[in-house]
Protein backbone atom coordinates (compact mmCIF):
# COMPACT_ATOMS: atom_id res chain seq x y z
CA UNK A 1 0.00 0.00 0.00
CA UNK A 2 0.85 3.59 -0.90
CA UNK A 3 3.11 5.05 2.18
CA UNK A 4 0.01 7.98 2.40
CA UNK A 5 -2.56 5.75 2.39
CA UNK A 6 -1.39 3.41 5.33
CA UNK A 7 -0.72 7.09 7.01
CA UNK A 8 -4.04 7.80 6.47
CA UNK A 9 -5.35 4.34 8.03
CA UNK A 10 -3.53 4.08 10.98
CA UNK A 11 -4.17 7.69 11.71
CA UNK A 12 -7.92 7.03 11.57
CA UNK A 13 -7.60 3.71 13.26
CA UNK A 14 -6.25 5.39 16.13
CA UNK A 15 -8.41 8.25 15.98
CA UNK A 16 -10.81 5.62 16.57
CA UNK A 17 -9.55 4.03 19.21
CA UNK A 18 -8.62 7.22 21.39
CA UNK A 19 -12.59 8.22 20.80
CA UNK A 20 -13.73 4.95 22.70
CA UNK A 21 -10.93 5.92 26.07
CA UNK A 22 -12.69 9.30 27.32
CA UNK A 23 -16.16 8.37 26.52
CA UNK A 24 -18.17 7.62 29.69
CA UNK A 25 -19.43 10.58 31.35
CA UNK A 26 -17.83 11.27 34.78
CA UNK A 27 -17.85 13.00 38.25
CA UNK A 28 -15.34 15.26 36.84
CA UNK A 29 -16.67 16.58 33.63
CA UNK A 30 -14.60 19.41 33.04
CA UNK A 31 -11.35 17.52 33.41
CA UNK A 32 -12.28 15.09 30.97
CA UNK A 33 -13.68 17.31 28.54
CA UNK A 34 -10.14 18.92 28.89
CA UNK A 35 -8.62 15.62 28.30
CA UNK A 36 -10.36 14.75 25.04
CA UNK A 37 -10.07 18.49 23.73
CA UNK A 38 -6.28 17.95 23.89
CA UNK A 39 -6.63 14.03 22.51
CA UNK A 40 -8.23 15.74 19.61
CA UNK A 41 -6.60 18.64 18.53
CA UNK A 42 -5.78 18.07 14.72
CA UNK A 43 -2.47 16.08 16.07
CA UNK A 44 -0.62 13.99 12.73
CA UNK A 45 -0.08 11.16 14.88
CA UNK A 46 3.09 10.25 14.24
CA UNK A 47 4.05 8.39 17.17
CA UNK A 48 0.66 5.82 16.60
CA UNK A 49 1.99 5.81 13.21
CA UNK A 50 5.40 4.20 14.30
CA UNK A 51 4.08 1.98 16.63
CA UNK A 52 1.66 0.16 14.34
CA UNK A 53 4.37 0.52 11.30
CA UNK A 54 6.87 -1.30 13.62
CA UNK A 55 4.37 -4.13 14.69
CA UNK A 56 3.72 -4.45 11.11
CA UNK A 57 7.03 -4.78 10.19
CA UNK A 58 7.88 -7.15 12.86
CA UNK A 59 4.44 -9.39 11.49
CA UNK A 60 2.60 -8.42 14.43
CA UNK A 61 -1.01 -7.66 14.50
CA UNK A 62 -2.75 -4.55 14.77
CA UNK A 63 -5.04 -5.20 17.41
CA UNK A 64 -2.46 -5.88 19.58
CA UNK A 65 -0.62 -2.20 18.97
CA UNK A 66 -3.86 -0.76 19.56
CA UNK A 67 -2.95 0.33 23.25
CA UNK A 68 0.44 1.10 22.76
CA UNK A 69 -0.71 4.00 20.19
CA UNK A 70 -3.18 5.33 22.28
CA UNK A 71 -0.59 4.82 25.38
CA UNK A 72 1.86 6.89 23.07
CA UNK A 73 -0.65 9.65 21.94
CA UNK A 74 -2.02 10.19 25.55
CA UNK A 75 1.57 11.21 26.72
CA UNK A 76 2.60 13.13 23.83
CA UNK A 77 -1.19 15.11 24.14
CA UNK A 78 -0.70 15.61 27.74
CA UNK A 79 3.00 17.04 27.19
CA UNK A 80 1.96 19.70 24.45
CA UNK A 81 -0.71 20.81 26.99
CA UNK A 82 1.62 21.68 29.73
CA UNK A 83 4.43 22.77 27.29
CA UNK A 84 1.67 25.58 25.97
CA UNK A 85 1.16 26.36 29.46
CA UNK A 86 2.09 30.53 30.94
CA UNK A 87 4.92 29.38 32.53
CA UNK A 88 6.42 27.44 30.11
CA UNK A 89 6.05 28.62 26.52
CA UNK A 90 3.04 30.17 26.76
CA UNK A 91 1.36 29.42 23.23
CA UNK A 92 -2.27 30.22 22.78
CA UNK A 93 -2.67 28.55 19.74
CA UNK A 94 -1.77 24.67 18.35
CA UNK A 95 -2.50 23.80 15.04
CA UNK A 96 -4.82 26.96 14.50
CA UNK A 97 -7.05 25.84 17.61
CA UNK A 98 -6.88 27.34 20.85
CA UNK A 99 -3.98 25.70 23.43
CA UNK A 100 -6.27 23.74 26.75
CA UNK A 101 -4.90 26.55 29.17
CA UNK A 102 -7.32 28.94 26.34
CA UNK A 103 -10.36 26.87 25.88
CA UNK A 104 -10.58 26.09 29.52
CA UNK A 105 -8.22 27.37 32.23
CA UNK A 106 -4.73 26.83 33.20
CA UNK A 107 -5.47 25.29 36.02
CA UNK A 108 -7.65 22.36 34.24
CA UNK A 109 -4.90 22.50 31.45
CA UNK A 110 -2.64 21.24 34.33
CA UNK A 111 -5.18 18.64 35.40
CA UNK A 112 -5.89 17.46 32.04
CA UNK A 113 -2.08 16.75 30.85
CA UNK A 114 -2.14 15.38 34.59
CA UNK A 115 -5.00 12.92 34.31
CA UNK A 116 -3.76 11.73 30.46
CA UNK A 117 -0.65 10.57 32.26
CA UNK A 118 -1.93 7.47 34.34
CA UNK A 119 -4.41 7.01 31.09
CA UNK A 120 -2.00 5.80 28.76
CA UNK A 121 -0.40 3.71 31.85
CA UNK A 122 -4.11 2.02 32.66
CA UNK A 123 -4.83 1.56 28.74
CA UNK A 124 -1.01 -0.78 28.50
CA UNK A 125 -1.92 -2.53 31.81
CA UNK A 126 -5.41 -3.67 31.10
CA UNK A 127 -4.78 -4.86 27.83
CA UNK A 128 -5.77 -8.46 27.99
CA UNK A 129 -4.91 -9.03 24.41
CA UNK A 130 -1.10 -8.73 25.23
CA UNK A 131 1.20 -11.13 27.88
CA UNK A 132 1.94 -9.78 30.98
CA UNK A 133 5.25 -9.96 30.06
CA UNK A 134 4.94 -7.53 27.12
CA UNK A 135 2.77 -5.05 28.98
CA UNK A 136 5.18 -4.42 31.44
CA UNK A 137 7.95 -4.05 29.26
CA UNK A 138 5.66 -1.38 27.66
CA UNK A 139 4.77 0.45 30.51
CA UNK A 140 8.54 0.45 31.68
CA UNK A 141 9.38 1.67 28.16
CA UNK A 142 7.24 4.68 28.02
CA UNK A 143 7.88 5.69 31.86
CA UNK A 144 11.20 5.81 31.49
CA UNK A 145 11.67 7.69 27.97
CA UNK A 146 9.05 10.20 29.23
CA UNK A 147 10.30 10.93 32.31
CA UNK A 148 13.23 12.79 33.72
CA UNK A 149 15.87 10.91 32.06
CA UNK A 150 13.38 11.11 28.74
CA UNK A 151 10.64 14.06 27.59
CA UNK A 152 10.67 15.52 31.04
CA UNK A 153 14.14 15.67 31.22
CA UNK A 154 14.39 17.49 27.94
CA UNK A 155 11.88 20.06 28.75
CA UNK A 156 13.73 21.08 31.58
CA UNK A 157 17.03 21.24 29.52
CA UNK A 158 15.02 23.03 26.79
CA UNK A 159 14.26 25.83 29.40
CA UNK A 160 17.72 25.75 31.14
CA UNK A 161 18.97 26.53 27.60
CA UNK A 162 16.52 29.57 26.57
CA UNK A 163 19.09 32.79 25.95
CA UNK A 164 21.66 30.83 26.68
CA UNK A 165 24.47 31.05 23.75
CA UNK A 166 24.47 26.78 23.85
CA UNK A 167 25.99 24.14 20.70
CA UNK A 168 24.96 21.88 18.76
CA UNK A 169 25.82 19.13 20.76
CA UNK A 170 23.63 20.39 23.65
CA UNK A 171 21.07 21.31 21.59
CA UNK A 172 20.89 17.80 19.90
CA UNK A 173 21.63 16.15 23.81
CA UNK A 174 17.91 18.24 24.09
CA UNK A 175 15.88 16.95 21.20
CA UNK A 176 17.59 13.16 21.99
CA UNK A 177 16.00 13.95 25.14
CA UNK A 178 12.45 16.34 24.64
CA UNK A 179 11.39 14.57 21.39
CA UNK A 180 13.70 11.66 20.66
CA UNK A 181 12.69 9.23 23.47
CA UNK A 182 9.13 9.11 22.88
CA UNK A 183 9.95 8.74 19.45
CA UNK A 184 11.93 5.62 20.22
CA UNK A 185 9.59 4.66 22.96
CA UNK A 186 6.81 4.22 19.56
CA UNK A 187 8.64 2.55 17.95
CA UNK A 188 10.24 -0.01 20.58
CA UNK A 189 6.60 -0.37 21.88
CA UNK A 190 5.04 -1.37 18.38
CA UNK A 191 8.23 -3.77 17.87
CA UNK A 192 7.13 -5.44 21.23
CA UNK A 193 3.71 -5.37 20.48
CA UNK A 194 4.55 -7.97 17.69
CA UNK A 195 5.85 -10.41 19.96
CA UNK A 196 8.60 -11.09 17.57
CA UNK A 197 10.88 -8.41 17.97
CA UNK A 198 14.67 -9.50 18.57
CA UNK A 199 17.82 -7.57 19.98
CA UNK A 200 18.90 -6.84 16.25
CA UNK A 201 15.11 -5.68 15.36
CA UNK A 202 15.44 -3.50 18.19
CA UNK A 203 18.40 -1.66 18.07
CA UNK A 204 17.79 -1.33 14.35
CA UNK A 205 14.63 0.58 14.82
CA UNK A 206 15.77 2.52 17.39
CA UNK A 207 18.25 3.70 15.73
CA UNK A 208 16.11 4.71 12.47
CA UNK A 209 13.69 6.48 15.78
CA UNK A 210 16.68 8.11 16.95
CA UNK A 211 17.64 9.63 13.16
CA UNK A 212 13.40 10.60 12.80
CA UNK A 213 13.11 11.88 15.79
CA UNK A 214 16.12 14.26 15.28
CA UNK A 215 14.88 15.39 11.84
CA UNK A 216 11.58 16.11 12.67
CA UNK A 217 12.92 18.44 15.40
CA UNK A 218 15.38 19.68 12.42
CA UNK A 219 12.27 20.14 9.98
CA UNK A 220 10.29 22.33 12.67
CA UNK A 221 13.16 24.62 13.35
CA UNK A 222 13.34 25.01 9.48
CA UNK A 223 9.40 25.23 9.29
CA UNK A 224 9.56 28.06 12.36
CA UNK A 225 10.97 29.70 9.88
CA UNK A 226 10.34 29.15 6.13
CA UNK A 227 6.18 27.92 7.19
CA UNK A 228 3.51 30.49 6.87
CA UNK A 229 1.37 30.56 10.70
CA UNK A 230 -1.14 29.44 8.51
CA UNK A 231 -0.07 26.32 7.60
CA UNK A 232 1.48 25.89 10.49
CA UNK A 233 -1.48 26.51 12.98
CA UNK A 234 0.84 28.25 15.77
CA UNK A 235 2.82 31.69 15.17
CA UNK A 236 5.59 31.57 12.60
CA UNK A 237 8.56 32.90 14.06
CA UNK A 238 7.80 31.59 17.57
CA UNK A 239 11.70 30.02 18.52
CA UNK A 240 12.90 33.24 17.73
CA UNK A 241 10.52 35.33 19.89
CA UNK A 242 11.15 32.56 22.71
CA UNK A 243 15.12 33.17 22.04
CA UNK A 244 15.08 29.43 21.96
CA UNK A 245 18.12 27.87 20.22
CA UNK A 246 17.55 26.28 16.81
CA UNK A 247 19.47 24.65 14.17
CA UNK A 248 19.31 27.13 11.55
CA UNK A 249 20.38 29.50 14.07
CA UNK A 250 23.60 27.51 15.11
CA UNK A 251 24.35 26.41 11.27
CA UNK A 252 22.48 28.79 9.15
CA UNK A 253 19.76 27.70 6.79
CA UNK A 254 21.85 25.28 4.33
CA UNK A 255 23.79 24.13 7.23
CA UNK A 256 20.30 23.08 9.10
CA UNK A 257 19.07 21.58 5.80
CA UNK A 258 22.40 19.40 4.78
CA UNK A 259 21.84 17.99 8.58
CA UNK A 260 18.28 17.14 7.33
CA UNK A 261 19.35 15.10 4.72
CA UNK A 262 22.24 13.73 6.70
CA UNK A 263 19.69 12.18 9.64
CA UNK A 264 17.23 11.52 6.58
CA UNK A 265 19.87 8.55 4.73
CA UNK A 266 21.00 8.03 8.44
CA UNK A 267 17.18 6.82 8.73
CA UNK A 268 17.01 4.52 5.53
CA UNK A 269 19.90 2.81 6.36
CA UNK A 270 19.33 1.51 9.59
CA UNK A 271 16.40 -0.24 8.50
CA UNK A 272 18.02 -1.67 5.06
CA UNK A 273 18.26 -4.94 6.06
CA UNK A 274 14.64 -5.58 6.62
CA UNK A 275 14.19 -5.14 2.65
CA UNK A 276 10.96 -4.07 1.26
CA UNK A 277 9.00 -4.80 4.27
CA UNK A 278 10.42 -1.54 5.58
CA UNK A 279 9.09 0.17 2.43
CA UNK A 280 6.42 1.99 4.88
CA UNK A 281 9.09 3.26 7.37
CA UNK A 282 11.16 5.04 4.43
CA UNK A 283 8.33 6.54 3.35
CA UNK A 284 7.81 8.17 6.83
CA UNK A 285 11.39 9.14 6.80
CA UNK A 286 10.75 10.78 3.60
CA UNK A 287 7.26 12.80 4.89
CA UNK A 288 9.22 13.85 7.75
CA UNK A 289 11.74 15.73 5.97
CA UNK A 290 9.48 17.11 3.30
CA UNK A 291 6.36 18.06 5.21
CA UNK A 292 5.15 21.58 5.02
CA UNK A 293 3.60 21.96 8.49
CA UNK B 1 4.90 -3.25 68.81
CA UNK B 2 3.64 -0.03 69.73
CA UNK B 3 1.94 1.91 66.52
CA UNK B 4 4.17 4.80 67.31
CA UNK B 5 7.45 3.24 66.53
CA UNK B 6 5.82 0.58 63.83
CA UNK B 7 4.97 4.19 62.25
CA UNK B 8 8.34 5.22 62.38
CA UNK B 9 9.86 2.55 61.34
CA UNK B 10 7.77 2.24 58.47
CA UNK B 11 8.68 5.90 57.83
CA UNK B 12 12.21 5.62 57.84
CA UNK B 13 12.22 2.34 55.40
CA UNK B 14 10.12 4.36 52.77
CA UNK B 15 12.61 7.58 52.77
CA UNK B 16 15.65 4.96 52.69
CA UNK B 17 14.11 3.59 50.04
CA UNK B 18 13.10 7.11 48.26
CA UNK B 19 16.51 8.28 48.80
CA UNK B 20 18.22 5.41 46.37
CA UNK B 21 15.34 6.50 43.46
CA UNK B 22 17.02 9.82 42.48
CA UNK B 23 20.10 9.54 43.27
CA UNK B 24 22.54 9.77 40.36
CA UNK B 25 23.01 12.70 38.49
CA UNK B 26 21.69 12.79 34.50
CA UNK B 27 21.32 15.30 32.14
CA UNK B 28 18.39 17.18 33.58
CA UNK B 29 20.01 18.06 36.72
CA UNK B 30 17.08 21.00 37.69
CA UNK B 31 14.50 18.87 37.14
CA UNK B 32 16.01 16.23 39.15
CA UNK B 33 16.74 18.13 42.28
CA UNK B 34 13.27 19.35 42.08
CA UNK B 35 11.54 15.98 42.07
CA UNK B 36 13.83 14.95 45.20
CA UNK B 37 13.05 18.21 46.63
CA UNK B 38 9.51 17.54 46.39
CA UNK B 39 9.85 14.09 47.74
CA UNK B 40 11.56 15.32 50.64
CA UNK B 41 9.28 17.62 51.89
CA UNK B 42 8.75 16.39 55.06
CA UNK B 43 5.38 14.50 54.48
CA UNK B 44 4.14 12.37 57.03
CA UNK B 45 4.35 9.20 54.61
CA UNK B 46 1.15 7.73 55.75
CA UNK B 47 0.19 6.48 52.27
CA UNK B 48 3.68 4.64 52.33
CA UNK B 49 2.87 3.71 56.04
CA UNK B 50 -0.53 2.18 55.12
CA UNK B 51 1.17 0.28 51.91
CA UNK B 52 3.33 -1.34 54.54
CA UNK B 53 0.62 -2.16 57.18
CA UNK B 54 -1.90 -3.56 54.86
CA UNK B 55 1.01 -5.66 53.57
CA UNK B 56 2.03 -6.73 56.82
CA UNK B 57 -1.72 -7.47 58.09
CA UNK B 58 -1.86 -10.30 54.89
CA UNK B 59 1.83 -12.15 56.21
CA UNK B 60 3.14 -10.30 53.24
CA UNK B 61 6.78 -9.99 53.15
CA UNK B 62 8.21 -5.69 53.72
CA UNK B 63 10.39 -5.94 50.95
CA UNK B 64 7.48 -6.42 48.55
CA UNK B 65 6.04 -4.18 49.56
CA UNK B 66 8.86 -1.28 49.10
CA UNK B 67 8.17 -0.17 45.67
CA UNK B 68 4.20 -0.02 46.32
CA UNK B 69 5.13 2.58 49.03
CA UNK B 70 7.58 4.36 46.88
CA UNK B 71 5.32 4.77 43.97
CA UNK B 72 2.51 5.84 45.89
CA UNK B 73 4.95 8.77 47.46
CA UNK B 74 5.86 9.99 44.14
CA UNK B 75 2.18 10.32 43.14
CA UNK B 76 1.12 12.15 46.30
CA UNK B 77 4.02 14.17 45.92
CA UNK B 78 3.54 15.31 42.31
CA UNK B 79 0.19 16.03 43.25
CA UNK B 80 1.13 18.23 46.07
CA UNK B 81 3.09 19.76 44.10
CA UNK B 82 0.83 20.74 41.38
CA UNK B 83 -1.95 21.92 43.82
CA UNK B 84 0.63 24.33 45.14
CA UNK B 85 1.22 26.08 41.45
CA UNK B 86 -0.17 29.13 41.30
CA UNK B 87 -2.97 28.56 38.81
CA UNK B 88 -4.36 26.18 41.58
CA UNK B 89 -4.08 26.86 45.26
CA UNK B 90 -1.12 29.48 44.78
CA UNK B 91 0.35 27.99 48.26
CA UNK B 92 4.03 29.32 48.95
CA UNK B 93 4.97 27.45 52.18
CA UNK B 94 4.16 23.40 52.37
CA UNK B 95 5.25 22.21 55.97
CA UNK B 96 7.27 25.06 56.87
CA UNK B 97 9.37 24.86 53.34
CA UNK B 98 9.28 26.56 50.22
CA UNK B 99 6.98 24.94 47.78
CA UNK B 100 8.66 23.92 44.60
CA UNK B 101 7.70 26.57 42.36
CA UNK B 102 8.92 28.76 44.93
CA UNK B 103 12.10 26.72 46.01
CA UNK B 104 12.68 26.31 42.16
CA UNK B 105 10.47 27.97 39.42
CA UNK B 106 7.29 27.35 37.80
CA UNK B 107 7.70 25.81 34.82
CA UNK B 108 10.10 23.61 36.72
CA UNK B 109 7.79 22.65 39.56
CA UNK B 110 4.77 21.84 36.60
CA UNK B 111 7.51 19.52 35.20
CA UNK B 112 8.83 17.90 38.49
CA UNK B 113 5.48 16.72 39.00
CA UNK B 114 5.44 15.52 35.33
CA UNK B 115 8.40 13.43 36.02
CA UNK B 116 7.76 12.23 38.91
CA UNK B 117 4.43 10.25 37.83
CA UNK B 118 6.04 8.10 35.51
CA UNK B 119 8.53 7.05 38.02
CA UNK B 120 5.91 5.80 40.36
CA UNK B 121 4.96 3.66 37.07
CA UNK B 122 8.67 2.60 36.11
CA UNK B 123 9.06 1.56 40.06
CA UNK B 124 6.08 -0.81 40.18
CA UNK B 125 6.92 -2.12 36.93
CA UNK B 126 10.61 -3.04 37.22
CA UNK B 127 10.16 -4.56 40.60
CA UNK B 128 11.38 -8.10 39.66
CA UNK B 129 10.44 -9.03 43.52
CA UNK B 130 6.61 -9.32 42.53
CA UNK B 131 5.19 -11.22 39.81
CA UNK B 132 4.07 -9.91 36.71
CA UNK B 133 0.35 -10.07 37.34
CA UNK B 134 0.91 -7.90 40.71
CA UNK B 135 2.91 -4.94 39.62
CA UNK B 136 0.51 -5.18 36.55
CA UNK B 137 -2.38 -5.09 38.94
CA UNK B 138 -0.64 -2.51 41.25
CA UNK B 139 -0.07 -0.51 37.79
CA UNK B 140 -3.69 -0.52 37.07
CA UNK B 141 -5.15 0.68 40.46
CA UNK B 142 -2.58 3.59 41.08
CA UNK B 143 -3.12 4.57 37.22
CA UNK B 144 -7.35 4.73 38.24
CA UNK B 145 -6.94 6.38 41.65
CA UNK B 146 -4.88 8.52 40.54
CA UNK B 147 -6.66 9.70 37.23
CA UNK B 148 -9.50 11.71 36.22
CA UNK B 149 -12.01 8.97 37.82
CA UNK B 150 -9.66 9.99 41.04
CA UNK B 151 -7.39 12.31 42.63
CA UNK B 152 -7.48 14.37 39.36
CA UNK B 153 -10.87 14.25 39.07
CA UNK B 154 -11.26 15.20 42.45
CA UNK B 155 -8.83 18.46 42.09
CA UNK B 156 -10.95 19.32 39.05
CA UNK B 157 -14.53 18.98 41.25
CA UNK B 158 -12.52 21.29 43.82
CA UNK B 159 -12.10 24.18 41.53
CA UNK B 160 -15.05 23.57 40.30
CA UNK B 161 -16.27 24.00 43.75
CA UNK B 162 -14.34 27.48 45.06
CA UNK B 163 -17.00 29.96 45.79
CA UNK B 164 -19.95 27.52 45.11
CA UNK B 165 -22.29 26.99 47.99
CA UNK B 166 -22.10 23.07 47.93
CA UNK B 167 -23.84 20.24 49.67
CA UNK B 168 -22.24 18.17 52.10
CA UNK B 169 -22.11 15.21 49.59
CA UNK B 170 -21.09 17.03 47.03
CA UNK B 171 -17.91 17.90 49.03
CA UNK B 172 -17.64 14.02 50.32
CA UNK B 173 -18.20 13.37 46.58
CA UNK B 174 -14.81 15.70 45.75
CA UNK B 175 -12.89 14.22 49.14
CA UNK B 176 -13.44 10.55 48.00
CA UNK B 177 -11.74 11.19 44.68
CA UNK B 178 -8.91 14.00 45.97
CA UNK B 179 -7.47 12.27 48.61
CA UNK B 180 -9.96 8.74 49.73
CA UNK B 181 -8.59 7.51 45.77
CA UNK B 182 -5.04 7.51 46.42
CA UNK B 183 -5.46 6.05 50.18
CA UNK B 184 -7.59 3.40 49.50
CA UNK B 185 -5.10 2.66 46.72
CA UNK B 186 -2.66 2.54 49.35
CA UNK B 187 -4.02 0.52 50.82
CA UNK B 188 -4.87 -2.22 47.99
CA UNK B 189 -1.58 -1.59 46.89
CA UNK B 190 -0.43 -2.76 50.24
CA UNK B 191 -2.49 -5.79 50.11
CA UNK B 192 -1.44 -7.18 46.79
CA UNK B 193 2.10 -6.95 47.60
CA UNK B 194 1.24 -9.53 50.04
CA UNK B 195 0.43 -12.25 47.53
CA UNK B 196 -2.49 -13.37 50.05
CA UNK B 197 -5.43 -11.14 49.43
CA UNK B 198 -8.48 -12.67 49.22
CA UNK B 199 -11.37 -10.03 47.67
CA UNK B 200 -13.25 -10.04 51.72
CA UNK B 201 -9.39 -8.76 53.16
CA UNK B 202 -9.88 -6.27 49.84
CA UNK B 203 -13.20 -5.45 50.61
CA UNK B 204 -12.58 -4.80 54.36
CA UNK B 205 -9.66 -2.85 53.93
CA UNK B 206 -10.69 -0.70 51.33
CA UNK B 207 -13.85 0.49 53.94
CA UNK B 208 -11.55 0.88 55.90
CA UNK B 209 -9.42 2.54 53.46
CA UNK B 210 -12.54 5.01 53.10
CA UNK B 211 -13.51 6.02 56.27
CA UNK B 212 -9.73 7.46 57.43
CA UNK B 213 -9.15 9.08 54.07
CA UNK B 214 -12.57 11.11 54.53
CA UNK B 215 -11.16 11.09 58.39
CA UNK B 216 -8.39 12.66 57.62
CA UNK B 217 -10.12 15.28 55.38
CA UNK B 218 -12.26 15.98 58.32
CA UNK B 219 -9.80 16.67 60.22
CA UNK B 220 -7.81 18.86 58.09
CA UNK B 221 -10.49 21.23 57.88
CA UNK B 222 -10.48 21.59 62.06
CA UNK B 223 -6.95 21.96 61.90
CA UNK B 224 -7.19 24.49 59.20
CA UNK B 225 -9.45 26.95 61.53
CA UNK B 226 -8.41 25.37 64.97
CA UNK B 227 -4.35 24.34 64.52
CA UNK B 228 -1.51 27.13 64.67
CA UNK B 229 0.13 28.09 61.25
CA UNK B 230 3.44 27.54 63.30
CA UNK B 231 2.32 23.35 63.57
CA UNK B 232 0.03 23.43 60.28
CA UNK B 233 3.86 24.37 58.39
CA UNK B 234 1.25 26.23 56.42
CA UNK B 235 -1.12 29.31 56.63
CA UNK B 236 -3.48 28.96 59.33
CA UNK B 237 -7.24 29.66 57.91
CA UNK B 238 -5.81 29.17 53.95
CA UNK B 239 -9.30 27.12 53.42
CA UNK B 240 -11.13 30.55 54.60
CA UNK B 241 -8.85 32.68 52.33
CA UNK B 242 -9.81 30.16 49.09
CA UNK B 243 -13.28 30.33 50.21
CA UNK B 244 -13.43 26.18 49.95
CA UNK B 245 -16.16 24.68 51.16
CA UNK B 246 -15.37 22.65 54.70
CA UNK B 247 -17.06 20.91 57.00
CA UNK B 248 -17.28 22.89 59.93
CA UNK B 249 -18.59 25.32 57.64
CA UNK B 250 -21.31 23.44 56.32
CA UNK B 251 -21.82 21.22 59.46
CA UNK B 252 -20.58 23.67 62.28
CA UNK B 253 -17.52 22.42 64.53
CA UNK B 254 -19.40 20.22 66.45
CA UNK B 255 -21.25 18.74 63.63
CA UNK B 256 -17.59 18.21 61.95
CA UNK B 257 -15.94 16.88 65.44
CA UNK B 258 -19.08 14.54 65.29
CA UNK B 259 -18.64 13.05 61.85
CA UNK B 260 -14.70 12.61 62.63
CA UNK B 261 -15.78 10.22 65.13
CA UNK B 262 -18.06 8.58 63.03
CA UNK B 263 -15.88 7.82 60.31
CA UNK B 264 -13.05 6.72 63.09
CA UNK B 265 -15.74 3.76 64.44
CA UNK B 266 -16.73 3.07 60.68
CA UNK B 267 -13.36 2.52 60.26
CA UNK B 268 -12.44 0.32 63.47
CA UNK B 269 -15.53 -1.66 62.40
CA UNK B 270 -14.57 -2.42 58.78
CA UNK B 271 -11.55 -4.35 59.98
CA UNK B 272 -12.92 -5.95 63.25
CA UNK B 273 -12.56 -9.11 61.55
CA UNK B 274 -9.03 -9.24 61.72
CA UNK B 275 -8.40 -9.51 65.06
CA UNK B 276 -5.58 -8.55 66.58
CA UNK B 277 -2.97 -8.50 63.95
CA UNK B 278 -4.95 -5.27 62.75
CA UNK B 279 -3.95 -3.74 65.88
CA UNK B 280 -1.20 -1.06 64.01
CA UNK B 281 -4.12 0.03 61.88
CA UNK B 282 -6.36 0.38 64.21
CA UNK B 283 -4.07 2.55 65.99
CA UNK B 284 -3.29 4.78 62.51
CA UNK B 285 -7.40 5.44 62.74
CA UNK B 286 -6.79 6.78 65.85
CA UNK B 287 -3.70 8.86 65.09
CA UNK B 288 -5.34 10.71 62.31
CA UNK B 289 -8.07 11.46 64.16
CA UNK B 290 -6.01 12.97 66.97
CA UNK B 291 -3.53 14.56 64.99
CA UNK B 292 -2.43 18.35 65.81
CA UNK B 293 -0.57 18.86 62.31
Amino acid sequence: MEGKLLLQQYQKRVEQQLETVLQKTCDAERVRLAMNYSLFNGGKRVRPVLVYMANQLLNGQLAQADSAACAIECIHSYSLVHDDLPAMDDDELRRGKPTCHIAFDEATAILAGDGLQPLAFELLATDNGLSAEIRLQMVSVIARDSGYLGMVGGQSIDLSNEGQQISTEQLELMHRHKTGALICASIEMGALSSNHASKADLHALKSYANAIGLAFQVKDDILDIEGSTETLGKPQGSDLQHEKSTYPALLGMEGAKQKLALLNEQAHASIADFGDAAQPLHWLADYIVERQY
